[in-house]
C-alpha cells in the first residue's frame, strides 16, 4: 500500500470554488491543481473544459493521453433537491468524440464532503487499483480481490473493508475488459452501486487506467455549509415549492417513475420495438409504469415504487423492483431499460426485463447500448426477438468475455458492422435511447447534432409543446433543450427539475450565490453552457467529426415507422446549423 | 432464369471508348449507359468518378445507394504486358470512404472482349445470383448451388455449368456474410479464382447486392484489335524492351516474386513482426523469396516459382506453391501474405503461411486484413504468437460465421476495439500492409494520406532513392508515388512496370493512341490521375474525413521500432498538405 500524504487536506475550506486533485495512475502520484483556470466551473462545464484543453483530440481513447475527469456539479452536496449529481468526462472509446455522462446517488456528494470538486486521472496501467480517498490521504490498494466480481459483491467487499459509511465509484467486468459499453457505477443512498455514468464507454477508460474502484471515505469530515445560510434557505424554499407544485415532479415521477413514459411513447409510435423497426409494441401494456407500480406494490417486501437516489430528492423517480418473494431484483427499472431491454428486443415481461437489467448493472454496462446491441443481433437472426433466455445468455457472455460477449461489448454499431446489418440505430457510434426519432423528431435532432452522439439526456424534447411528428420547430426545440440541459449538467442538477424551474435560472443563480458566497447570475450560467457546447463541438471537429456525422442512420430517412406513419424529415441543412460545424453556437 | 436481350450487343464496335452496362440487382434489369460523361476514363479513374458523381458520400455502404463499379483499364486486353488489370470501386464498408482495388488475371480481359468497359451494379437484394454475360445477353441464375462453397469448388462448378472458356468474378463465404474483409476474386489464366480485389470489403458490397458470381462468357467473340496496328506494335516493342532491360522486372520479380522483399524489409526493420511491434523477425530466413523459390523448385510437381497471372506478362511475379507431394496448395504466395500471415503472427514456416493463404483465398478474404486482425487478437492474448494451429482454426471460423469468425471478419480495427487494444495497425479502418511505417516512412505517409486508407499499392515508396528511416523527403516521395500509381491504376497497368517506364508516360500515351485510335497525351494521363485523386479526397471529405484521419495510430509516434530504432516523425502539417484537406492537389 502506497500512502501519499497530501497537501490538499490542509486546505479543506471552501474559499476556492474548485479544488482539483490530479492522480497519475501510471506512477501513482497525486497532486493538487494549483492553476485557477477551471475556477467557477462544475460538472459537465468542468469535465468538457479539461478534456478540451488537455486531451489531444486524435489520441487513442485507451492510451496515456486520454484523461478521465470526475467533477461535481456546483450545487452537489448543497442540500438542494435533485442536485447531487456529478459528471464524468473523457474522450469516448465508443464515439471517438468528447463524452460527458452524469449520475446521481451519493458518490459525488461524498467527494464534495472531502473538499474535492474534481478528480483528474492521467496515465495508464495494466493492473487494477482501489483508490481510497479520505480526509488525510489518498492511497492505492490492490484491487485483485474484487476483479471479476459482480458489482454488488464488489461494493459489499469494499464496505466490509473500508467501513459502512463510504461511498464508491467502481467498474465491473466490462470495464476491466475495456469494453465500449462499460459504465462507471456510483452508489445510491442505500449503498447499492446502481447509479451509472452509463454512456460512451467511460468504464473502459477507467479500465485502461487501472481504476477498479474509488472509495470516498468521509469519516471525520464536517457537512458542507452554505456561505449565506439565510439566503440559501430562502432560495431553496422557493425552489422546492416549485418542485412540489409541478405535476410532473410532484406526482407523475414519484408515482410511475420514468416508466410512466411507456404509454406516451407507445401512443406516439416512439417506443422502440424490435430493433427500432417500428414504434409501438403489441405487449406494451405489460411494461407500462402503471404495471410496474402495480407489480411492485403487489409483491411488497423490499420493493419500492418510488425511491430517491439522492438524499432529499423530491422527485423520487427511482424504484426497487422485486421478485414474487419480495426480494430485490434490480434498482432502478427505468424507462430506458424497459424500452431497450424490453420492446426493442420484443420482450414484454417486466420480470425478464428486470433480470436483464440486473445483469447489466452487475457487469457494469450501459443498458441502452446493451439492449441496442442485442436488438441488432436479433435483427440479423443471431437470436430471435422475444427470446428471453437467449437474451439473458447473451448478456452473460459479456462477463465471460467470450467472442459473443466481446461483440455485444463493442456496442450496436460494431455488431452491425460484424453482421452486415443495414438497420443499426446509432449516431456517432452510440446507440439511440428509447425514442424512435421518426416519431419524436426533436430527439432525432438531438441524436444527430449533440456532441455526445445519440443521447436523450443531451436535449430531451418530449415535453416541448410541439407536434412531435412534424419536422417543424424541432431544431429550435432541440437547440433550446441542449443548451438548457448543459446548465443542469454543470450544476449537478437533475434535468427532471426543469419542468418546475421553467427557465427561471435567476433563482438557481441565487441558490448558488448563497451557497458559494460569490455572485453568480443567470446570464453566467447560460453563457457557460454555450461555451461548454462550443468547446465540445470544437473537440469533436478536431477529433475528425464533420457535418457528415450530424445525421441519423439512412433507414430513418427512407423507411417509414409504421406506428407513427412518419420518416425523419428534418432538413439536413437545418440540423447542420446546430451541429459540429454549425454557426448557431 | 430471366433473359434480358440487350441493346448493347448490337453495338459491339470499338468506336466509343467506354461502354458502360448498368445492372440493377433489385429488379434485375440491365441498361446501357447512354451518357458520354465517363468517356476517356478507365480503371480507377472511372470507378472513382462514378462513385464520386453517383454515390451519396454518407450513405450506408451496404444499402441501395451504394454502387459497385467494375472498370477495365484503358489498355486491358490490348496485349501489352502487365496491362490487363481492372478496378472495382464502391464506398467501402471497411473505411467508410471511397475504395478502388485492382487486380490482374483474365477476368477483365474477358469483359473487354465482350465489348464492355464497365459494369455498374445498383440496388440490393437478399438472395444471390450468378450473372451470366455473353455476346447475346445478360441473364441471372440462382446461385444457391454454390453458396457456402470454397472458391475453387465454386469456380469449378461454374466452368462445368457454363463452359471451360469462361472467366469469372465471384465472392466467397465472407462476401456472402457481408464481412468487412471480404474480397472479390477474379481468375488467373489457368482458371484459378485467385486474383483478388482484396481490400476494403468490396466483397461485402457485392454480397449486399446479391452478386455471388459474374460469368464472363466470350464464346464467339473476336479478339480486340488495336486501331492502328503498326504504331501499336512499335510502341509495344519499345515498352517490352524496357521491361526486359530493367533488372527488377526482368530478373528479380520473375525469380523471387514479391517475396524477394522479405530480405530487404527485414534488413530495414520494416518487416511487420508480432502485430507490428517490431520490424525484423528472427525466423525471417525461413520465409524469404529465396527460400520460397528453393522450396518450390525442390518439390517440383505442380509448383512454379514464376507465374504470369495475365497472358503475356513479362514480369511473372506470381507463383504456385505446392506441398511435399508436389500438389498445389496455394497461388500466389506473395510478400504481403508472408508478412501479414507469417512474421506478423510470429509464424516462420512457409507451409503454415501457405495453408493460411489457401484458406483466405478459398473463403474470399483479404489476406492483409485477416493477418492484421489475427495479429491484434494475438497481441491481446486471445491466441499466442507463433501458434500455427490456432491461427488456422481462427481463419476457419470465418467460414463458420461463428462470433470469433465475425470478429476477424470485421478487420483489425474492430478487433482492436472489441479487445481494448492500444496497438492496432490501421489507418481509416484499414490494416497496414507488410511495411512498418516507422522504417519506410514514405509508406507511412501513403498510409496516412491516401484516400484508400493504409495501402502500399496507393503509393509505394520502397524503391525511392531516399533514406527510408529519415523523415526527410518522404512526403514528396509519397505524393509522387500516389500520383503515378493512379495513372497505372487507370490504364489497367501493373505498377510493377513502373521501374521500367521511369515516368516515360509519353510512350504509354503512344500505346493508347495507337490502341484506341484517338490522340492521348502524357499530360492527359497525368491530369486525369490528379483529377481522380481530387475526386477521391472530395468524396472522403463529404463522407466525413478530415485531416484528423490523416495520421497513423498513436503508438507509431511514441513507441520505437527496435529493429529500425525509429519512430514515425514526419511532421503532421506536411502530411496534411497531401491529405484529404490538403491544397497540394
Amino acid at each position: 500500500m502506497i500512502i501519499l500524504y497530501l497537501e490538499f487536506h490542509k486546505n479543506l475550506g471552501r474559499d476556492k470554488r474548485v479544488k482539483i486533485i490530479r492522480i497519475n495512475m501510471k506512477d501513482l502520484t497525486v497532486s493538487e491543481d494549483q492553476s485557477l483556470k477551471y475556477n467557477g466551473l462544475g460538472g459537465r462545464a468542468l469535465t468538457s473544459k479539461v478534456i478540451h484543453d488537455e486531451v489531444p483530440p486524435t489520441c487513442h481513447p485507451l492510451g496515456s493521453f486520454n484523461k478521465l475527469v470526475f467533477a461535481n456539479g456546483v450545487l452537489t452536496g448543497s442540500g438542494a433537491s435533485s442536485a447531487d449529481r456529478y459528471s464524468i468526462g473523457a474522450k469516448s472509446p465508443l464515439t471517438g468524440g468528447i463524452k460527458e455522462s452524469n449520475a446521481g446517488g451519493i458518490s459525488g456528494l461524498k467527494l464534495g464532503r472531502l473538499g474535492i470538486s474534481s478528480l483528474i486521472f492521467e496515465g495508464v496501467r495494466d493492473d487494477f487499483k482501489i483508490i481510497h480517498i479520505s480526509k488525510e490521504s489518498i492511497t492505492f490498494d490492490d484491487a485483485t480481490p474484487i476483479l471479476g466480481k459482480e458489482l454488488s459483491e464488489a461494493a459489499d467487499w469494499l464496505r466490509d473493508r473500508y467501513g459502512k459509511h463510504i461511498a464508491v465509484w467502481l467498474i465491473g467486468v466490462a470495464g476491466e475488459q475495456k469494453m465500449n459499453l462499460a459504465a462507471i457505477a456510483g452508489q445510491d443512498k442505500e449503498g447499492l452501486p446502481t447509479r451509472f455514468n452509463g454512456r460512451g464507454g467511460l468504464g473502459a477508460v477507467a479500465g485502461s487506467k487501472g481504476i477498479k474502484a474509488i472509495v470516498l471515505d468521509d469519516a471525520g469530515v464536517e457537512k458542507n455549509k452554505p456561505k449565506d445560510r439565510e439566503k440559501f434557505r430562502e432560495a431553496m424554499k422557493t425552489y422546492h415549492k416549485w418542485l412540489m407544485e409541478t405535476p410532473g415532479t410532484a406526482k407523475v415521477f414519484p408515482e410511475l417513475g420514468t416508466a410512466g413514459l411507456v404509454k406516451t411513447t407507445n401512443a406516439l409510435g416512439a417506443l422502440p420495438t424490435r430493433n427500432f423497426s417500428t414504434g409501438s409494441f403489441e405487449l406494451y401494456e405489460n411494461i407500462t409504469g402503471e404495471k410496474l407500480r402495480e407489480t411492485i406494490l403487489e409483491r411488497g417486501g423490499e420493493g419500492n415504487p418510488t425511491h430517491a437516489c439522492m438524499p432529499g430528492c423530491i422527485i423520487r423517480c427511482s424504484n426497487v423492483y422485486v421478485n414474487k418473494a419480495g426480494k430485490l431484483v434490480t434498482s432502478p427499472l427505468e424507462y430506458e431499460n424497459i424500452g431497450l431491454l424490453g420492446s426493442n428486443l420484443g420482450i414484454g415481461e417486466l420480470d425478464a426485463i428486470a433480470e436483464l437489467n440486473r445483469l447489466c448493472n452487475e457487469y457494469g454496462v450501459d443498458t441502452i447500448e446493451t439492449g441496442a446491441a442485442i436488438g441488432v443481433l436479433m435483427s440479423q437472426g443471431v437470436l430471435s426477438f422475444g427470446d428471453v433466455e437467449g437474451a439473458i445468455n447473451a448478456v452473460k457472455e459479456i462477463k465471460a468475455g467470450s467472442p459473443l460477449g466481446r461483440i455485444i461489448g463493442g456496442g450496436a454499431e460494431i455488431v452491425g458492422k460484424l453482421y452486415g446489418a443495414y438497420r443499426v440505430p446509432t449516431v456517432k457510434g452510440q446507440s439511440m435511447p428509447a425514442y424512435d426519432p421518426r416519431a419524436i423528431k426533436g430527439l432525432g435532432v438531438t441524436y444527430a447534432t449533440s456532441p455526445m452522439g445519440a443521447d436523450h439526456t443531451a436535449g430531451q424534447t418530449i415535453r416541448a409543446q410541439i407536434d412531435h411528428h412534424s419536422a417543424e420547430g424541432q431544431v429550435k426545440a432541440s437547440k433550446d433543450a441542449q443548451e438548457t440541459v448543459t446548465i443542469f449538467d454543470s450544476l449537478g442538477m437533475c434535468y427532471f427539475s426543469g419542468g418546475a424551474i421553467q427557465g427561471r435560472f435567476d433563482l438557481i443563480a441565487d441558490l448558488i450565490t448563497a451557497y458559494i458566497g460569490q455572485k453568480v447570475t443567470a446570464e453566467y450560467l447560460k453563457e457557460t453552457a454555450l461555451e461548454t457546447l462550443k468547446l465540445e463541438h470544437q473537440f469533436n471537429r478536431r477529433a475528425g467529426f464533420t457535418k457528415a456525422h450530424d445525421r441519423l442512420p439512412e433507414y430513418f430517412y427512407t423507411e417509414m415507422n409504421e406506428a407513427s406513419k412518419t420518416v425523419f424529415d428534418v432538413p439536413q441543412e437545418e440540423l447542420e446549423l446546430i451541429g459540429v460545424e454549425g454557426n448557431g453556437r
